[in-house]
């Protein structure tokens, strides 16, 4: 046992979960590799490049996730008003309605590992996953 | 923020030591997604299918993983002693070393978070992990 597992197991539980949902629900296109885009696009939509960046994969692997999932629908292009020979991408309605599904399904999962720990384990449990993740971001990175 | 972003982070952050430091040490071909691979082969090689359900895989996106791990030399197939007609796939000593060096690495990194929180915050995420991946386990399945 290391604590890669324990990190990852559950991980890929909730993942596993949003994913059947999504597919259930009329979402079946979207793989778990797109969660990379969902999560980096923002409410204003982004560059592939800042995407990638975010998400620390090459330009490359990110513009295929984006270009297959604007062919389905769930994103597409838009002038970058700060920027005019900047292209972005920005959720479309459907993909608005798959990431409000996505989140509904977190909240779920959420409720029911709160359920089976208990509370306060539960809360111990994300209290110490914060100061974990806050351990890992390099000092001058920090908000002061 | 949620808790499969807290959950997210760290153990990517550990995926990426360990292909920094495979790559630095001579074995660049090894990407992420092999961990599959390596994390189900056993000791005594396995076949394609096994790896595959154990990995949540299709067999497809498994075979192009151990054959590309094959190309390079990582693993090698033999007869399995089970069953004449079957392949099973097992690593070669490539294949051993680099494992070595993921499992150092974990090791290293298990010990600078254990640094980073303190002794005993750290044994208390460690346990509450435990107890959250048990809790995952359908009860047909817990070792009784």
């Amino acid at each position: 046992m290391n604590i890669g597992i324990l990190l990852r197991t559950p991980f890929f539980k909730l993942v596993e979960e949003i994913h059947n949902t999504l597919a259930e629900k009329g979402y079946p296109e979207i793989r778990p590799a797109h969660g990379n885009v969902f999560q980096f696009i923002g409410k204003n939509g982004a560059r592939i490049t800042d995407m990638a960046k975010k998400a620390h994969m090459t330009k490359q692997s990110m513009s295929y996730l984006v270009y297959y999932l604007e062919e389905h629908g769930y994103v597409e292009q838009a002038s970058d008003d700060t920027d005019a020979r900047a292209i972005i991408f920005r959720l479309t309605n459907k993909g608005r309605k798959a990431v409000d599904i996505a989140e509904e399904v977190i909240k779920e999962v959420q409720m029911k590992w709160k359920k089976a720990l208990g509370k306060d384990k539960y809360d111990e449990l994300w209290r110490l996953l914060v100061t974990l993740n806050e351990s890992l971001i390099p000092s001058q990175q920090k908000p002061t």
